[in-house]
């Protein structure tokens, strides 16, 4: 029995409840403004009418197959208009998205299919012979569509596969397709990018995708109609929600096979993007690209970056080239960004190297995260807020993921104590901004202390001839650990690592000066972020080779 | 058992899943900009920490009192610091906020704080003898506070109340304030103005809260750090839920004790106002200010207006004077606006005239209201979208009210059929714009055919000299019912009942030409909207001196 007046015959009804799922914001978009064009791929242009058609056509084709609540459906797509269709057709016929990273090996995308018990795959051509080797490889037998897409034009060889649009075409473009059940229901799912280990299927429901969607508009106030540049690939969890923003808005898509740096130019100096997203490395692209093929834009372009650290050094040549950068940060288990570094107006008047040092940092919460700490992951309390003390980071509310698919260990483990446990380690500013010092499987503990890797990749990122930095861990026979830096030089320099060790003698402790310098080139994920595991493999080969070589000098 | 494997190990926990919320807006905006400046009231500046820390004081000295979860207090406020106050500080100890019209009866007053079973009543110290007089009539006997805002400069009275800041002083600026045990707990209870009849008690709960106040953002592109200037009563459907809006992007309010036009344009000028929202008739009220009074703005104002259909004539000055004026549309019900004349861009091309035609249409669905259609009430089904068949507006989603309080049977009647019966009739355009043409209790009946009130009423608009017009129905021997013309003329105008006849002639079909036209001050509620209630007893009185004045001259 409730006392609480306010709670009695005052119950839920279809009239006032109804579940939050960014479906709706396409079939809004598709009423309101059915002739603004939703989608600019090449020289195709595709209206909202057209758009949210064409994903109730996809929708009533797949739930033609079979399809339902609960199934999985599979995407191995560049970002083209059919990624975008998945996002709302998919979901749209109660189904589940599970976007592949299209660089991933045969055998890795085979144990996503598996893992995630796929009933159909939809497959660009160019990664055709790659989802053919993974099926070879698979258990299930999911049904296989090829998209052909017109901007891919290599020449087309023989496959069984039912064509995209042929499939789309059995489809009903007026198909009365399903709202969630429940807001809690899955919309998604996406394995991380294995950074750190085996990759998990972090799942992500309706209601999530619907705060997150939003949160990125209003967090950083994207207008009505802005255009978006699709550098970050969509299956990175799901493009940060971004497929979903851009309806609630009113925007368009700028679709992008491939990130380089001159079709990157073309598109925002011709279509007038507004905004786009990217690891830093994107940044670095575009920085570095040729001269001649760099534009002039005329208009103020944002750029949300995550992923990784930005390097200060990239952040200010960012501002020079005249972008307004914001730093985002999150994982796939949050939906996409979840934290931004939310800009002071005062903080423009600044010499521009403080500014850049300001914006590295990772931030506060976006506004419809609840709670975000750095917290003793031993006894879950609040580290200091001296910009010193490390803890890890930690996260609570709506843009949590539901957990992980077929894992109820991982999922509880990584909501131990009621908070989502990140594995980043930071600090927490006077101010309450975060800063991520390294994630916990990359620290190095050199003679019982704590060395953050990112804060030695800073260091060799001043140096005005460092392009790329990584530093790990290598095992040092006295100290345990001690730091390993690679690098990889910009264009045109030359540098020994006698010249980087003085460098970081003037800028770091002794005890954080790399014991090593190895110059190559820096091996990456498909999403442009440093493996470090590689490395330290690496590194630890180069410590047995340094101490067999040390050995040796001893004798 | 279920079958979806996406439904399995994967439930809700604390660290991912919370009560949605406008609370947390306020949290986030003290915490991320402490020092921002969140209120301005004249001399006052007081930035969002402090914002925050007051608002905590408020609810920690509420509870103290004994306010928790269900309870309600009462606030007769003017749109003061304390309101914003109030707006935070009651629900943050469990505490329902009922903001009380300032300018009703002391009976309608007492009547409600009966109703919502008041607990505390608020009281600026200029309301203080009407909340006296009311307190007088009602059983309940709450606890009496007052305000006294250092911008109402009469000379004090004696009062047994508690002053405010005594009160609040009894609090804890860091208290622990309470989250909502659910986000359908109410957060609000707002009487309806009672234009229709009795007012009923609207219950609104923190999701919904939390959805509007990001909708009307996000609807309406409002970006970060805006500045808003408080026009519209704050205690009118909780300020159409910008009191919540504000926070989320960090803007500042602008409070205002009296609508007046001097006030306005000075903090229109001076304070750098971005938005601010009214009646139409603060429109008028703006553009028929002496021009001294006027400023030049040298920036874009938003002007957001709803409550009634705005004269196409007052659109297009607003317009002429630099104002960016946006339609909305909504109830007590929907939390404020819900729907919204959302602009085309190829729209500003057209000659100033029809832009203002389709201004005044109401428009679309908010982002965050799933469900508006046009429907006969028998059928519950659309009507055609052909700008003609009039039908009543009905709303679905997650932006309707809980319920009313206390009433089930007005309850379950308002949403029969899974939608909210709005009791307004309108009209669907071909592009899906729908249009009120009127109240289902104003539309007049004559020959059996309908006339919409608000379309003769928009032919006297037309009309250079005339400043407010309305039109109910007037009882009619042959008819049934006939138009009857209420008018007020504008300053230094002259005009009689037959240029207006004449006039109404040539735009209007001759069933539609009002019968009586009566020049005389339109009598309106405290938000605005004029009391077709007391005109309709006036026409009454008209028709039977008219009937009795014929049967006289026949004899
Ligand atoms: N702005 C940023 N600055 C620094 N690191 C970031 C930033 N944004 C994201 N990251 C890193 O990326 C991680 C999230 O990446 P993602 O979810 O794609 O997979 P992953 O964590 O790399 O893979 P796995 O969980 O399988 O190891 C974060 O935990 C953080 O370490
Ligand atoms: N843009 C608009 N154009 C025309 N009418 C409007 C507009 N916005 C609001 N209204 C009118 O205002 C009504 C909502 O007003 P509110 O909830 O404040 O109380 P009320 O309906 O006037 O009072 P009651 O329900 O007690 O009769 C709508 O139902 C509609 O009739
Ligand atoms: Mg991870
Ligand atoms: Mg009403």
């Amino acid at each position: 029995m409730t006392t609480n007046p306010y709670n009695r015959d005052l119950d839920r009804n279809p009239a006032n409840h109804q579940p939050l799922t960014p479906l709706t914001f396409l079939e809004r978009a598709a009423s309101v403004f059915p002739n603004h064009t939703a989608i600019v791929h090449g020289a195709l242009r595709r209206n909202y009418g057209a758009f949210y058609a064409r994903s109730r056509q996809l929708a009533s084709a797949l739930a033609q197959e079979g399809v339902g609540r609960g199934d999985t459906v599979s995407a191995l797509l560049a970002n083209t208009p059919a990624m975008l269709e998945c996002h709302y057709g998919v979901p749209m016929c109660g189904g589940v998205l599970h976007s592949v990273n299209t660089r991933l090996d045969a055998s890795v995308i085979a144990f996503q299919l598996d893992h995630a018990m796929s009933k159909i795959v939809i497959v660009d051509r160019e990664f055709m012979p790659l989802m053919q080797d993974a099926l070879a490889l698979a258990t299930v037998k999911p049904l296989v569509i090829q998209y052909d897409d017109a901007e891919f034009t290599a020449p087309a060889t023989a496959t069984d596969a039912q064509d995209y649009e042929a499939f789309l075409s059995t489809g009903d473009p007026d198909f009365d397709w399903l709202m969630p059940l429940d807001e809690w229901d899955a919309i998604s799912i996406n394995y991380t990018s294995g950074t750190t280990g085996d990759p998990k299927g972090v799942v992500s429901h309706h209601r999530g995708a619907y705060l997150l969607a939003q949160g990125n508009a209003l967090t950083t106030s994207m207008a009505k109609h802005a255009v978006y540049l699709w550098t970050l690939p969509m299956f990175h969890c799901n493009g940060w929600c971004f497929p979903w923003t851009l309806s609630a808005i009113i925007g368009t898509h700028v679709c992008l096979r491939q990130v380089r740096a001159e079709p990157i130019w073309s598109a925002l100096a011709n279509e007038g993007v507004t905004h786009l997203c990217g690891a830093p490395i994107v940044m670095s692209l575009m920085i570095s690209a040729p001269e001649d093929e760099k534009r002039n834009l005329g208009h103020m372009v944002q750029f949300f970056t995550a992923a990784a650290p930005p390097p200060e050094k990239l952040l200010a040549d960012m501002k020079t080239a005249g972008f307004d950068v914001t730093h985002l940060y999150g994982l796939t288990e949050t939906y996409g960004p979840a934290v931004v570094n939310d800009w002071h107006q005062d903080w423009s008047d600044l010499p521009p190297a403080e500014q850049a040092t300001l914006k590295s940092r990772q931030g506060v919460r976006y506004l419809p995260l609840e709670g975000l700490q750095v917290l003793d992951p031993e006894t879950m309390l609040p580290v200091p807020r001296d910009g010193k003390t490390m803890g890890e980071v930690m996260f609570r509310g709506n843009v949590v993921m539901k957990g992980y698919f077929r894992n109820p260990i991982a999922t509880k483990e990584a909501f131990a104590g009621g908070w989502f446990h990140s594995g980043d380690l930071g600090v927490r500013h006077p101010d309450g901004y975060i800063q991520l010092k390294d994630r916990s499987k990359d620290i190095i503990i050199s003679g019982g202390e704590n060395i953050s890797s990112i804060e030695v990749e800073e260091a060799l990122y001043r140096h005005p001839a460092v392009e790329i930095a990584a530093v790990v861990a290598m095992p040092h026979e006295k100290w345990g650990e001690t730091p390993c830096a690679f690098v990889e030089l910009a264009r045109g320099q030359i540098l020994d690592a006698n010249n980087l060790r003085v460098w970081c003698k003037e800028q770091l402790a002794p005890y954080k000066v790399p014991g090593q310098f190895v110059f190559m080139p820096i091996p990456r994920t498909s999403t442009g972020k440093i493996q470090k595991f590689i490395l330290r493999d690496q590194a630890r080969d180069i410590a047995q080779n340094v101490t067999a070589d040390k050995t040796f000098k001893a004798r």
